[in-house]
């Protein structure tokens, strides 16, 4: 199967047209109108970003889900405690997107009365791009944290096979217009998606991305499967930052934790998930008040800009540079979705009979 | 000098002299008695944990400062400003230790009243081992979180030579009595001390570690001192931690910012250092109360600790596992001080015409 998906062609879209379908795909099983357009935009805006693993190609496995019972459509997310500066919120199996865009918003109306504010989330899913959610308060004028706990994919130093999940780690900090420094990082060396590629390729992988059933450096990437584990990014540090994540993303929310997390695409779809999350928002100009935040700011990112560059580099990039231009051409020109996430939409117009994205 | 310094003996000293002789010393130059005692628990606790980059070998530079201007004796960090659950620090160029413990208690009373707490600081100096601050949080039931600014030493994805610090973070949770769950890392791949010690033995370092003045991976420890630099941990994303670290620290607090950060060991000791740093404090009970994190918590750490072995690995550390196994040795037994700190110590004595530490 993932032989046939990764070689079919690149297909071109409007983001426009895939929102409509995505749109239309979730309302077909359930979603209010509302729902589904938060969520539509939630996956297309992460393809623009050209983040096509956490875009519309997982959507197929979200709708199976709302289809047979793991997630529900008519859920609600809804805070269950809340303090002057947090809140708690219980997912209650809705669509991860909906319950996330909640919670951080939930995150970031305490912020506005207390300068910074938590969010917690249990009962949720599989949320997509962290980011996004970072980013919604970098539209606001806040600094976003999104941070979230996932099944365990990952080893940490001394063990064999998965100890800890990839949980990712995002902020956004505002910045240029509508283009927030963004960063959006999995807390393992690479994504397992790369080593399933390389996989599909018959290719070896460079040694420091995977561990095997023993516990020893890989080249094989089938290993991923067979009892290996990605590694931690940097080591020991990599695991005390997806050890601080799960902490807070699932320990403190009440979430499931490490293994009690059910694995949103290769499980049974009738189960809930279980995963946590957490936001967090900060209010800038209640700390550094007239615009001195963004003048401090620019001089520090022009700098960066502006360092003297190693031989050969035309360019030093800050975080979510190259997200933002792509999704400028995304914009413009279509977005160019890999065969892998076209073929999964097409399969999903097919699971629910209705109309197929316009692909070229 | 580095020679001389490293290649002296380790000696032996117990701690509660270390902390004796650490209180007089900046007795000596003015500080209170509160404050004396307060930055050397911070000191040799940090000596405690094997954790000597960071412990009493500063001290003598730290009084350096103290005695010509740089850091003030006599000054006491104060809010600035602050609202619900946020306060901003100014240092004051007090000694840095009693800053930051000072903003760190702020974030927790923040917390304590809102839920989540957080503490900026500006025109602070060098504040030691993040670590400490971080545990202070979790001695009172509270996760904390420390991260700091610093100069320039660590290059960033395509630059040739230093553009952001090694701008650490750390965080404590609480987990057994006493002994938090505790990481304290730098976003550089390894500390700069190695480098330094490489070079001082003629020995080449891992390719990884250092760029040098062209922006390419040397194996030549000399290059950190001639335009090289350290890299960051696992490449990007190391850099987009420190950035993250840069802005909460630096930027949003109003504190010295990259090259505006005055070296505390390297640069005139006279000038005010600049640093940054901030605090975070959550208060677990607030959020889920009745020792339900506390079970939780353990039910993650001992599943980590019980994962299958690699091959010839005997236990699974958690963070600050080794830390606290050395600081029961140390208490016990004394603490086993390298030879270029015993030598900065003796070297201090001389300077302040005082009694020399007790070391065998």
């Amino acid at each position: 199967m993932f032989r046939e998906v990764i070689t079919t062609a690149e297909m071109r879209i409007t983001a426009d047209d895939l929102n409509g379908f995505a749109t239309e795909a979730l309302r077909q099983v359930g979603l209010s109108e509302a729902d589904a357009t938060l969520a539509a935009d939630v996956l297309v805006t992460t393809d623009t970003w050209g983040v096509f693993t956490h875009g519309t190609k997982n959507l197929r496995g979200y709708v199976r889900r709302l289809r047979v019972g793991g997630l529900l459509a008519a859920s609600q997310p809804h805070v269950i405690r809340e303090g002057p500066a947090w809140a708690m919120v219980d997912g209650g199996s809705a669509l991860a997107m909906r319950t996330s865009v909640f919670a951080m918003r939930a995150a970031m109306a305490k912020a506005r009365s207390a300068g910074i504010g938590f969010a917690g989330v249990r009962n949720s899913c599989h949320f997509g791009a962290a980011g996004y959610y970072a980013k919604l308060a970098a539209d606001e004028g806040m600094i976003g944290l999104a941070m979230a706990n996932d099944i365990p994919s990952v080893t940490v130093p001394g063990a064999a096979g998965p100890v800890l999940g990839s949980n990712p780690l995002a902020y956004a900090i505002p910045h240029l217009p509508g283009r927030p420094i963004l960063l959006d990082m999995a807390t393992s060396t690479v994504a397992g998606g790369k080593v399933f590629a390389a996989a599909v390729c018959g290719q070896a992988i460079p040694s420091g991305w995977l561990t095997d059933e023993n516990g020893q450096p890989t080249t094989d990437p089938n290993k991923l499967t067979r009892g290996g584990a990605l590694t931690p990014m940097a080591g020991h540090k990599g695991t005390g930052l997806a050890l601080l994540i799960e902490t807070l993303a699932g320990v403190l929310t009440g979430a499931a934790t490490t293994w009690q997390v059910v694995s949103w695409s290769l499980h049974d779809p009738s189960l809930p998930t279980g995963h946590g999350a957490m936001f967090i928002a900060i209010d800038i100009k209640a700390m550094l008040p007239g615009g001195e935040f963004q003048a401090r700011l620019s001089r520090v990112a022009e700098e960066i800009r502006a360092a003297p560059k190693a031989q050969g580099v035309e360019r030093i990039l800050l975080p979510g540079d190259l997200e933002w231009e792509r999704r400028e051409q995304a914009l413009a020109e279509g977005i160019n979705l890999p065969g892998d996430a076209a073929e999964s939409l097409l399969g999903l117009a097919a699971d629910l009979g209705i109309n197929p994205p316009i692909l070229r």
